[in-house]
């Protein structure tokens, strides 16, 4: 298999974007990726689409080839994947065998999710869920994640105010992120009292309903010389998936996310290296809950231990732990379906590279390593990407 | 790139199939796939499903982990492809670039959609069109195939008798697959008489909203010699795409397929082979007029002279010109639309292994070579295989 590089990169903000329609936000994520990769039009062979719900969203399936068309792109191949809130990963994954089979040179991915045309987002986003055996008795991803959360509190002692830090630090890296939906600091009481909205979730420990779209150029390692310098190119070390229950009450734990955990334990494999080689991570938290036990499942510590570390600040541009989420995270970056799963990979690309984009946010890069791990409903999918310097 | 095969093949019956949910259609397909092959479920690395519209039809996305957890495969990755009626033949593209990178050796890929359970499935399928530019006017897809079937019919002087000989032909091949959701056959004065839908087409030059699921198994050329003798193995020769203008209004003829043009000429090119080769071709007659385009656009015969060579029968079982939908295609087998790509597949898999399965209708193997054509929406998207039997 070919090796794979990340040419180039580019996000709308994330937000309410009632000015930007579908089609507008992916064509305007696309042709900033377009522009960073310093290529054209004209040498991208293949497109791939992330997007999870352009049917209940907006009306619209068929999303590839209705891109490739407001893009200008006609006639290459267009091809939309879904797997849920993991479906930007999933198609990055896509793009990443398809380069590495030598079908293709340059491949456009992108994600992209319209939430907020429709009344009722939470009903919409369910469809990650068991339709028949979860959303239709009335489950919601929030009251979901609340059984993880407090089934998990209830084995491993996980204070509420523990859970709140993560969204007083993902707020923190926020503010220094001007395409962030929420680019400001929030206190522990502001969490804390924030409106519950499924015990023990406040408000402010859920991610937001979000607009916008992300995109990535990729390229083979020989063909993206012609456009960059070797030092200069950043590497897909591993791309690598894996499958759980969809429906949360036939796992033998809730409180942990076993799809991540063989996902992550493959990818580490594949990349020759350890949790502790990663400096820098962006991990799904689609709720607070969920970002501490990717922390455990991805090896960056023990079964039980996140929350302390969290409350510790450990994990913001400490000497002891890699740093998680410097854009902010889904809590407060924001999280537009569809589009996220490529967001984590850009932020991951930018940090390595030490891009201009996260100057005021730059972690420090040891050991050259980087690691995205992005979800699907409540762990029914999960996609890790290991990305390196060289 | 490695070579990929076939293993093995399953569909449920096309449908009104009341008494079936989503899973349980797939779950039937994958199933008599997996035995066709000889394979056990632990042989499979991974999977891929095409559905157009889970969410709008049966308010279900997250296809594909709903569906490796209702087959019992966790946790192998499972990735749902999307491009409207397309997208099984894409989600298969995607499995064979897999298994050729080196990725995986054994794949399951299914297509599937359970289209009866929502009241209205015209708009549900609408959503396949530009939903700024058609939909929203109120353009469904039989007014958008009837304005092709009108320009169509005022350049080509092709007369409604020619156009109605295509299902006449089609329900005929469908009276010997038991699959078929209409195994009956029917006469010229009774398509002609039929309700009108959009002038001109009537009720009996459209395919159905149908129930139905398919699966392949494929594999590494290698790895199949493990199950299967080298002489019964089915080979993938080429899988191509390309992408037009997702609006009919944006193309400059609206009496060809761009698309299927573009891909079947690098099909052909690929393969090694010509029109001429092809023994026997599956291609999407959503509607009547789209098999005639697409014999036309696919280098069978030239621009305009579809209409006679079906009128004379040649497309069924002559020494003149392959044979096209021994199934009885879309219109009469059945259009369960995710699941289409692949049972078109599955039908030349049949035919060129001169299974027990289509005994009753089976075609006469000269060159070895078959072909598929699969197109999403009016065209946006088309998708071709061909497959040889070495």
């Amino acid at each position: 298999m070919r090796k794979v590089v990340i040419l180039g990169y580019g996000q709308t903000k994330f937000g309410e974007l009632w000015d930007k329609s579908f089609r507008d936000l992916i064509v305007e994520a696309g042709v900033k990726a377009v522009e960073t990769a310093g290529i054209d039009g004209k040498d991208i062979d293949e497109m791939y689409i992330g997007n999870m719900s352009g049917g209940l969203f907006v009306g619209q399936e068929h999303i590839a080839s209705l891109i490739a068309d407001s893009a200008g792109l006609n006639p290459i191949p267009a091809t939309r994947v879904e797997a849920a809130c993991a479906s930007g990963s999933l198609a990055l994954r896509q793009a990443i065998l398809n380069v590495a089979s030598g079908n293709s040179d340059v491949i456009l991915v992108g994600g992209v999710e319209k939430m907020t045309d429709v009344v009722d987002a939470t009903k919409a986003i369910s469809s990650a869920s068991d339709q028949e055996w979860e959303a239709l008795f009335g489950a919601t991803f929030p009251s979901l994640y609340a059984m993880m959360a407090n089934r998990y509190m209830y084995e491993y002692n996980l204070t509420l105010e523990e859970l709140s830090m993560w969204s007083v630090l993902m707020h923190e890296h926020a503010s220094k992120n001007r395409y962030a939906q929420f680019p400001f600091k929030v206190s522990l009481e502001q969490v804390l009292s924030s409106s519950p909205v499924a015990e023990p979730l406040r408000l402010l420990h859920c991610s937001p309903v979000s607009d916008g779209a992300a995109a990535l150029i990729i390229a083979s390692e020989d063909k993206a010389k012609e456009f960059v310098n070797k030092d200069e190119l950043i590497y897909i070390k591993a791309t690598t998936q894996a499958s759980d229950t969809i429906a949360l009450h036939d796992r033998e734990s809730i409180t942990e996310l076993k799809a991540a955990k063989i996902a992550g334990e493959k990818a580490y494999k594949i990349a020759k290296i350890s949790p502790k080689d990663i400096d820098v991570a962006e991990v799904h938290d689609c709720f607070a809950i969920n970002g501490l036990i990717l922390l455990e499942d991805l090896g960056f510590c023990k079964k039980g231990e996140a929350g302390k570390i969290v409350y510790n600040k450990e994990i913001s541009y400490s000497d002891k732990f890699p740093t998680i989420n410097p854009s902010g995270g889904l809590k407060a970056a924001g999280h537009a379906l569809g589009a996220t799963g490529i967001r984590q990979v850009g932020e991951i690309y930018w940090q390595l590279k030490e891009d201009k984009e996260v100057k005021d946010r730059q972690v420090e890069i040891k050991n050259g390593y980087g690691l995205t791990a992005n979800v699907g409903g409540t762990g029914g999918t999960v996609c890790i990407h290991i990305l390196s310097r060289n």
